[in-house]
């Protein structure tokens, strides 16, 4: 019951090394992408350049560059592929961020104040025909096959966990399915297609294992460091997941654990969302009581260790080291 | 400056005789899109459904049933294409029901009462997903850039509508190029995809501007219908464009003429969405002064001309009769 504490990192890990390997390349992907939202329509050439311009780590394109080079390929296709995984990913990210009617009348609405939410839905699917455009520029229906059902597990995935909100009864493999679907879909697929542009079904399939696990500790951490108050420097907000209802791993771990008192705490302010200022400071009281953090973060690691037995089979490279770094990284971010 | 009187059609048109040459495939349409919404997730499942049941004409895959026949296709693969089309087209539906958050602070907020706002996005991109796992399983790359590009002319139309919402001074020219993205660009989909599967291009062509001009006339009527009392049995509600600020051309044309104190009331109302129960007779009164509804119907009557006339090159057939017939219906449910 008392907090694991949690491991220190045996070195510094960063990115590093795969941003030198790929810089290029993802530089031509964001020509790429900036070059497909110069629409003639300004509130979509608004929208697109301040989601995309505000940057992130671009993690889903990096993977299928890397991925590419791992494979060896010497083309020029995995450039807009990764420019689709792109677009998908940040359709997915309007979309996520439209409010509920239901939640607005409660008064707690504050997200996605700058468009409003039928511009991030029509823009998302604006961004969602390009990344579908690009992939018919690619003229290959496997790439176009896995990138669709990338999109249909997502989707899935997103309704699954809206179902799942304000239910702190969920169980882990409720989920560990969500999160499969909602991150790893497109993490799995990014990483796939750069075995699929070299011609390598073999590869292929174990750079499509490498992206599922490597996306589910991903999406592991992200929930663990919503309740990490001093990631705050990470540009995550912290809290999110609480005041949207969000049923993440370090509640559902602390919910099994709760006493009645601390159930009905969890039922009032994630079940019935009617939450007080103080009520995250509890939140968060009650997980560290329950290590929620440290058994999520160990679940991560799992997955990262399954990641990396996933690429065990890959020639060393350059490449190689890079994608292992990104495991390193993932879990690394939370300490 | 008074009203034109309505033209009297000429003879009782109804859509029967195409729903008796399709019959079959719209049931297997049908079959095929309940199949693809059976999903194991109960909301995705209860949306679609919903929707999908709730029925309406099912003319946008009816004209690819239609313009296979005309080409004399008699494979399998109309069906799946006429479903993808569909799947398109409630996706569309979805996400245009999507209020957004200004207007809800306004209090304006009626739609998408069901299930909310996200829930709508979602399953909306559920639609889009499966239209596209539909057209990959069909495998051909022309099919997917077909569509593909319509999907993205569809969503740059309704940010361009979304953009133009409260400007009672948008051009004619705007809003004709609004109408043909969003609405008609998947009705010449629709119909293309019928020279498509036949394997005739100089069809497909034909077909595809076919498609674009009864799409812009459909759209035509519906803005039409939409300031027309007596038009609560089409199962349109009357006045929604009013009330959400939509500018169409019953508006536009109304505005152009409008004296100062009329187009202030235009620019209270639609400009500013401060609107009193009694506004909207008196909108429809400024319209039936200026004929707006008239105008709106002759110029539906033009593009239908048009389409007729693609039509011309096609030798006679069942298909092309009833496709006549569709044009004939376009503009007669408004009277």
């Amino acid at each position: 019951m008392t907090q694991t504490a949690p491991k220190t990192p045996t070195k510094s890990v960063s990115l590093d090394a795969l941003y030198s390997l790929i810089r290029e390349d993802l530089k031509r992907v964001d020509t790429l992408i900036l070059d497909r939202v110069k629409s003639e329509v300004p509130l979509i050439h608004d929208i697109a350049r301040h989601i995309i311009a505000s940057g992130g780590k671009r993690i889903r394109p990096a993977l299928t560059l890397i991925s590419s080079q791992l494979c060896g390929y010497k083309g020029e296709r995995h450039v807009a592929l990764a420019a689709s995984v792109e677009f998908i990913h940040t359709a997915t990210l309007l979309h996520d961020d439209v409010v509920d009617e239901s939640k607005l009348r409660r008064g707690l609405a504050t997200a996605n104040e700058l468009f409003g939410n039928k511009a991030s839905v029509l823009v998302g699917d604006f961004m969602f025909s390009q990344a579908f455009q690009l992939m018919v520029g690619d003229g290959n229906i496997r790439v176009l096959a896995i990138l669709s059902d990338a999109s249909a597990i997502i989707s899935k995935g997103e309704v699954m966990q809206l179902m799942n909100e304000g239910n702190p009864e969920t169980t882990i493999e409720n989920y560990l399915q969500v999160i499969s679907s909602k991150t790893a879909a497109l993490f799995s697929a990014a990483c796939e297609l750069g075995g699929v542009v070299a011609g390598n079904d073999q590869w292929a399939n174990l750079l499509h294992e490498f992206g599922s696990y490597i996306g589910i500790a991903f999406q592991l951490v992200d929930d663990a460091l919503d309740y990490a108050a001093n990631q705050e420097t990470l540009g995550k907000t912290v809290g999110d997941d609480f005041h949207e209802g969000k049923i993440t791993l370090p509640v559902i771990h602390s919910y099994s654990k709760s006493t009645k008192e601390e159930q009905a705490f969890w039922n009032r302010t994630l079940g019935e969302l009617e939450q007080k200022p103080e009520d995250f400071v509890r939140a968060m009281e009650i997980i560290t009581k329950y290590d929620g953090i440290g058994q999520t973060l160990t679940m991560a690691e799992y997955y990262c260790s399954k990641a990396r037995e996933a690429l065990a089979p890959f020639p060393a490279s350059p490449a190689k080291s890079a994608m292992l770094e990104i495991v390193d990284f993932c879990v690394a971010r939370a300490y």
